[in-house]
């Protein structure tokens, strides 16, 4: 007893140490020490040194290869004086000294079956990037396998596998630490994976896993506490709504960035769409696929749930990032948690307790649903553009947005300033063909096949928008030649960043839009900006790199030097005249003048 | 007759016009025609906008990635508003619009066998870029196919493939347009491949073709006209130097720059080392090789030839290009081909008549000649660092400059203006031993292992040296941590650039050494520096990107990603430290203030 007693205040210490660590360093925005640079998602800083007077004269400082040739996104981190950055498969490390130029400190290389990792992800090979506490840079493989290095050395301080990518159970999502917790979750949704989050504490014991579908046990759900649409979900919830066992095949995975609350210690992110992706072979509403969750740090149990796209019938995934913004909707400050989903809607909940406070369109050539009833938190769904009501193999045509939606993982920043959210988005239609497929396990477990094209309401594929929630509209639009696939930043100096398919990192003034800089990279851009400050001076930093294996799930072999033409059309072939594969990051700072 | 007379006329004005563009071109500093900027190999260009004033604002422009992890040698070519960009193996070709931060116009992908091809090569996979006339962009493919391109639409408007990678005989040099002819050369040396050069005019027709060793006719050697130390060759001059047929495999090859004299109408050029790297299995002076080459171009018959290194035991290249600079020597103002040899020696000829003027070492640790007779043109050697004298399997060491020497292929630079070279050197010894090898058609024809280590008389593995050609002495000397292995430029204002193996471009003051400015790139440099001026702005670019496979001949796994260590150690492991694989093209400009 007396052992015990001493023992327990001892890790509490400890515990609270490493939360006040983690607290302070994402507080001090000379630092970038998470995915997202801080616990809300927003993505915003409070550096101002570059501001709209001298952003047009930013200049590349220095640049790095990571050697690998696949898509790169996410973003680094920055820690005092290190740079951490991370590759695609197969998921190197390196840790640069920004005192020397990026020098390599120390690097680490893990060892992963290609064939059996590579061989079961359904698209690219990217991995989203690291997090850190406790001297610890964490790493989630695409194996599957959590690391954890010494952040000094590279050296192993522990690691686990949680899952087998033979099944199909891949990890591309960037693991989150928040508090003493790590959390990561799994990708597969093509696979038929079951979609889960697990926690690990910082010394690599597991602490609890919860799953998005299946019995209330496994999922953390209490029938009477756990709510959606603010009334308890009642007893299974999930089982309810699957034919039979599907749920153990039902996807609903968890590959997206989490968003933590300190002060309600929940959590929140978003579930994948169901599998397989033919609606007629999975009737009800596949619960808890395509939905938001809040769940508590630290047993994992689910506060509240809300689906936004019952029974799935276009691939919509709701990965898609939550931004945490305290902000007045109908004049009443509200705890908000604010998502742009993949279905062209955008949702502000309240992250208290889950009520549903808007839902518009931020897309608007949406045309699969006609708006969410506030009430009951369903879709007014448009009959022609369902593919459920047709049997197999019949094309729907027309659908708006593509199953990769109007936008994908690629995160939205938010500027407590300006009050507005800056979205990069596309704006691509298809055809959705539904077939009928058998599971196999470790065998890619599709069941529709798609065609991409154009929005007809558009003149090109996408935009980089401005989006203020409170009212729900599109405040300024800048329009793209590609989809948007980079991931935005904001700065306190009323700046916006985000990176463009061909390879173009540019700045734009966050009230009205206006482009004030950009800059060629070496290829196109998936990652997402960030910015960081070093010896009084602020840098940009962005990766760029860009696959022919299609982040979008669309291949596009011309970027991979083929000669053979491909045997679709997409609206992405244009991207051969702009940009080949890459693995750069490129590191922009001012010139000596502006700098004090 | 009548037709004759028609038509001869006709192919006179062609051919005068054609000469006619490439003269202009080149001595329009606005573009970068041909690999060296201009006939005279001298990569020095009349720009100065960007001067010792400005030099340390210079900012990155734009850049490309090109999608090949391979070794970048050679540089860009600029014509009008085009920058055409060459990659290693597949040895893709980018046209890149400089009036739209180098969006790609049209690329050529050409299909090569990969087992054939890249199995037989003996180092990395480069390409040294890419030759210009009459509207066509020429490729010489590693697979020995010369490919002439459209140069607006990169269509192949004819090709021809000279020689069978099968047996090892593979390109990796530049091509080289002198007047109305392409001239091409061979690599596969260390296969027992048999130099030559091979001459097409513009529209494809094989013209002639001459060889370095063998018989005065397959040589295109005249006994009585052709000389050597002014005197002629006489009779077999090649013949008598070997024992039997080994000339047939006996190496000799042709991968280095070309230079061209159009008053003199002579080209000039140095062949490779002798096959084996075993001098005992080959008796003799193994002529030519190792020896520079004066040849006729519309004939390719030679005018004089010089042998550097009679009967190499080191695998000393003689490929080194030569620069072609009148300036006064004793006084006297003479045309003369100076040539920094990968033996450690500076030569200086009389460019007309072969006369050797100057032969000193511009590397200080040289220690295998104590220094050449300028009456006999041969080295004394020091007995101790022959490989010959004590039987196979027994390692000789302590010898300097190491077998990829003092210099490799990484071309110098001549200003006009401070009439001085700037070198790119090594600083690297060895221990050499030779072994007992038969030659197998296709099979790596080595015949000795080496050791490579830092100059003990040196402090790190590499400098970038200034040299009086005139007076055969070192003016200033700036050291690298690791030997220089990009291609150097002078300019007009006094300035001189190249890149390190950590991946820095840097400028110096071309009078002092002093360093002005310096970038690093993505990846580590062994590509050239070239600049170009595009509306009224100066542009620098470079190649980076380096490969484990070793231009040295040296593998450096640890680039590559290996996590098993190396099984011995070189000077250039510490490379890990700096770099990784690249792929990337970097332009830089002054910022606009400093811009008309």
């Amino acid at each position: 007893m007396k052992k015990l007693a001493l023992v327990l205040p001892l890790l509490l210490i400890n515990t609270l140490a490493v939360a006040d660590e983690l607290l302070k360093l994402q507080q001090n925005p000379n630092n970038w020490v998470m995915p997202a640079g801080n616990y809300n998602n927003q993505r915003y800083s409070q550096l101002d040194q570059i501001n709209k007077d001298n952003v047009a004269d930013l200049k590349m400082a220095w640049s790095f290869s990571t050697g690998v040739l696949h898509g790169h996104e996410g973003n680094t981190l920055i820690i005092d004086d290190t740079m951490y950055v991370h590759t695609p498969f197969p998921n190197n490390v390196f840790a640069l000294d920004l005192n020397n130029d990026g020098a390599i400190k120390w690097s680490y290389k893990p060892k992963q079956d290609y064939n059996e990792t590579v061989n079961h992800m359904c698209c690219d090979t990217v991995n989203r990037g690291l997090a850190y506490a406790d001297g610890k840079i964490f790493l989630n493989q695409a194996d599957t396998t959590l690391v954890a290095l010494d952040m000094d050395t590279g050296k192993v301080m522990w690691q686990h596998q949680r899952d087998d990518p033979k099944r199909g159970a891949t990890s591309t999502g960037a693991p989150h630490v928040f508090n003493d917790k790590v959390l990561v979750g799994i990708s597969g949704g093509d696979y038929g994976i079951r979609g889960y989050i697990k926690a690990y504490d910082l010394n690599g014991k597991p602490q609890w896993q919860v799953y998005n579908t299946g019995s209330d046990a496994e999922m953390g759900f209490d029938p009477k506490t756990t709510t959606s649409m603010l009334k308890p979900v009642g007893k299974d919830s999930s089982l309810k709504t699957w034919q039979g066992d599907q749920w153990q095949i039902g996807g609903g995975t968890t590959w997206g960035w989490f968003s933590y609350d300190p002060d309600l210690n929940l959590f929140y992110y978003g579930s994948g769409n169901p599998s397989n992706w033919n609606p007629m072979q999975r009737p009800g509403d596949n619960k808890w696929t395509s939905s938001l969750f809040a769940r508590d740090l630290d047993s994992g149990k689910a506060n509240w749930v809300y689906q936004m796209t019952p029974h799935d019938e276009w691939g919509y995934d709701g990965v898609n990032e939550i931004i945490l913004v305290d902000q007045k909707i109908n004049d009443k400050m509200r705890k908000t948690a604010v998502h742009f989903d993949a279905n062209g809607f955008a949702y502000t909940m309240d992250r208290v307790n889950g009520g549903l406070l808007v839902a518009n369109k931020f897309d608007p050539s949406v045309n699969w649903s006609n708006g969410v009833n506030l009430e009951t938190g369903l879709h007014e769904r448009v009959v022609q553009y369902s593919t459920d009501n047709n049997g197999t193999d019949v094309s729907i045509s027309g659908i708006c947005p593509t199953s990769f939606g109007s936008k994908n993982q690629q995160p939205a920043s938010y500027s407590p300033h300006t009050g507005l959210f800056y979205i990069p988005t596309s704006d691509v239609c298809m055809d959705y063909e539904p077939y009928e497929v058998e599971y196999t396990s470790g065998q890619l477990y599709a069941g529709a096949t798609t065609t991409t094209f154009q929005a007809p309401s558009s003149t090109n594929i996408g935009k980089f928008i401005a989006w203020d929630t409170r009212v729900g509209e599109i405040i300024w639009s800048n329009s793209e030649r590609f989809s948007v696939w980079s991931g935005a930043l904001a700065t306190a100096s009323d700046l916006v960043f985000y990176g463009t398919l061909e390879g173009y990192v540019k700045a734009l003034d966050a009230q009205s839009g206006r482009e004030l800089w950009r800059f060629k990279t070496p290829s196109g851009i998936i990652g997402n900006v960030n910015t960081y400050q070093h010896k009084g001076e602020q840098y940009i930093s962005i990766l760029s790199g860009i696959s022919s294996r299609g982040v979008f799930g669309i291949d596009i072999p011309s970027l991979n030097g083929d000669t053979c033409p491909p045997l679709t059309t997409s609206p992405y072939d244009d991207l051969v005249k702009w940009t080949k594969l890459g693995s750069i990051l490129s590191v922009f700072t001012l010139p000596n003048k502006f700098l004090k």
